[in-house]
């Protein structure tokens, strides 16, 4: 049992963070589009950025920042523009940015971290940028993590958030967040980015390697390709105002903030994959019995990844020989004859060969996740059991619908 | 410029080869779905096979064929059931098959390949394959490409087939083929066959290099995810009909009849890319400038399965981002400030920035592609050139429609 609850609160959830999010004019639609988060004393700063070659200049400056000093007091994301392809202008845009947010916080500009999401090929203009900052740093309090979640979406139709606590030492350690992600987590505007807070004391090299893993099992389990953004990020900040003991190594409370850690980050990822582009319910792809945990995670991510599989999905078809066929592809060595595939809690393939089942039941599973949207039936859980060994992993996509496809061909003519 | 030419009999257009396609009753639509292409001698038998781990009963005799012998006479192909994931009884139905199909043709089972292409999971019905199987061995004829070509095929809207004719001593020596695809290659029902036939006379190591050689740059280019089927084969029969000299070594001669092989394989896979599921046209992306041979490929299969670069294909958007966005996470490394990217002869991206084009004409680009289907003019072009070295690669997709997802929403159900 996880000895850990969920709380309200998200990002600012944590002690001594605040957060903001305003409208200061990115957005031609007049929505929301800059947020700030702000932790209130220096934070040990961990960061998982695309591996894409082709980067936004606020990935370049953070993964400098993360190297170089591995602290932080603030988060800078604007929404409209990625930055991406835009060349010197554009490094000198992601500088100018964070400049203004530091003056106008009184802090040093090497402990903000900046991000941006939106059109690749297009420069963040820079006026709503100097007229928004007073504004953003007005607003920002220990209220304002949905503010903030808000104006960090493109074409989310809902906004992410989580906070978790559990005791240590007798008092609350928290870990809050916020994400945004839609379209398939590589489209032009649908980079897939996520800001996590944390107040326990945990020293830097220990939070890198948390935050890393945490990723491997999260958002790097989310749908679709392998795609990655030329702006993704996953940027965690842990400050350690929850005033408990440092954790300092490896053990028993590095484990229990881990997993903690973790919870958030699959809380987060299921709430992108829920809400891809066009999604009308959330594919949850289980494997077990694999040779290792990362094999595991490479069938599940290729089977919630096929399009196919998608397709079924969203045509409430309980089509196991695509499940096989992609679990097949996924580049791991298995016996097919022993391969089992659940739909639900409903056996359909046993031995590597079909089990009769009652179709129409298998249909209406599908059918119901579908129409409970955004709430806990919404989610189609795919089962696969494997006799290679006792690897597990998970991963989480959506459904492909005529809205995506629609989404994605209407989007910048 | 190529030194052959294309010419009519598809499959059975090399000396020496007949083929036949009926209606046996495997399909409900009663549409023809039994095949049989027969070489007059024994010919060397060469083949790529899936990659999957589920594998269909026919893919591993056909393995078991080519190491044992490497030698065949017969090709038989059924279209409806794909017997995969049917355990001993679907085995035992290939092997029945074989039987069947050798007897009539008073061969050795050892000299029959089968293949297999339809639902995942169904068995072949024997009762229509003892039936049909003197019919088709009736119908066999010099004439009879076109007819296989249409019984190997099931969503395909089209059939595949090409011939190719050279001079080698004063003699024609030709290759022929027929495909089958759509879906996006790994569909239940969209398996990727390919039949080649060749009058050439060639060593069988030599031949199975050119074979493997040739898929990867051919059939291994198209399309979608690295999507493999539980029935994917190619099967190239040489029979040595032309009368010309031997080729059993590397050199002038050899590397002729590779390029052959290697265009007849391209044509075949820009036909199948070109009839995928729901497609509107066909997606050519060429890149130059890459590490290697292989880097090049890679990054434009990455760029030519990107759902979101074909639902843009699809909406006629030169979204450029989104295919410099593909190639970054090509897994390629490479400088993105060198990156030129074009839409038919249109430059879109030069030195990793956005140029000033004229948006309304690159739309009409994409759309003119679409208004010519199955002609010549139905090819998007979408060229990427790198600063890295002289690797060259090209790979072939299809643009992802509204029909995309209602055939492969509605497809068992």
């Amino acid at each position: 049992m996880a000895d850990w609850q969920a709380i309200e609160g998200g990002v600012t959830a944590p002690q001594g963070f605040q957060a903001a999010g305003i409208a200061a004019g990115f957005k031609a639609s007049g929505q929301p589009d800059l947020a700030l988060i702000l932790s209130e004393t220096e934070a040990i700063a961990a960061g998982v950025l695309t591996a894409s070659q082709v980067r936004a200049a606020c990935v370049d400056d953070c993964h400098q920042r993360l190297q170089d000093r591995g602290l932080a007091r603030a988060i800078l994301c604007n929404a409209g523009q990625a930055n991406a392809a835009t060349g010197e202008g554009g490094r000198q845009d992601a500088r100018e940015s964070v400049r203004l947010a530091a003056e106008a916080l009184g802090i040093s500009p090497e402990a903000v971290l900046p991000a941006s999401t939106g059109l690749i090929g297009e420069r963040i203009p820079m006026a709503p940028m100097r007229r928004g900052m007073p504004q953003l740093v007005a607003a920002i309090s220990p209220q304002g993590s949905e503010a903030a979640a808000r104006a960090i979406a493109t074409t989310d139709l809902a906004t992410k958030s989580v906070a978790l606590e559990t005791e240590m030492d007798g008092r609350p350690v928290r870990i809050g967040g916020i994400a945004k992600g839609s379209g398939m987590i590589a489209p032009n505007m649908a980079t897939m980015l996520a800001f996590i807070s944390c107040d326990a004391a945990v020293s830097r090299s220990l939070w890198q390697q948390m935050v890393a893993r945490a990723a491997e099992r999260s958002f790097n389990q989310v749908s679709i390709d392998g795609d990655t953004s030329t702006n993704d990020a996953l940027l965690a900040l842990a400050n350690g105002q929850s005033r408990t003991g440092a954790i300092v190594e490896p053990g028993p409370k590095a484990e229990r903030l881990e997993a903690m850690l973790v919870a958030a980050c699959q809380t987060l990822a299921r709430a992108i994959a829920r809400d891809g582009e066009g999604a009308t319910c959330l594919i949850e792809v289980r494997v077990s019995g694999a040779p290792n945990d990362r094999a595991a995670r490479q069938i599940a991510k290729t089977v919630v990844s096929s399009p196919l599989v998608k397709a079924a999905t969203f045509g409430r078809d309980p089509n196991w020989g695509r499940i096989a066929a992609a679990a097949g592809r996924a580049g791991v060595p298995f016996d097919a004859s022993a391969l089992q595939i659940a739909l639900g809690d409903r056996l359909l393939l046993d031995g590597g060969q079909p089990v009769p089942f009652d179709r129409q039941a298998a249909s209406a599973y599908l059918q119901q996740a579908a129409a409970a949207p955004y709430l806990d039936g919404d989610t189609v859980t795919i089962t696969l059991s494997l006799d290679e060994g006792s690897g597990q992993g998970v991963a989480w996509g959506c459904d492909l619908s005529y809205d995506y496809v629609r989404i994605n061909a209407e989007y910048t003519t």
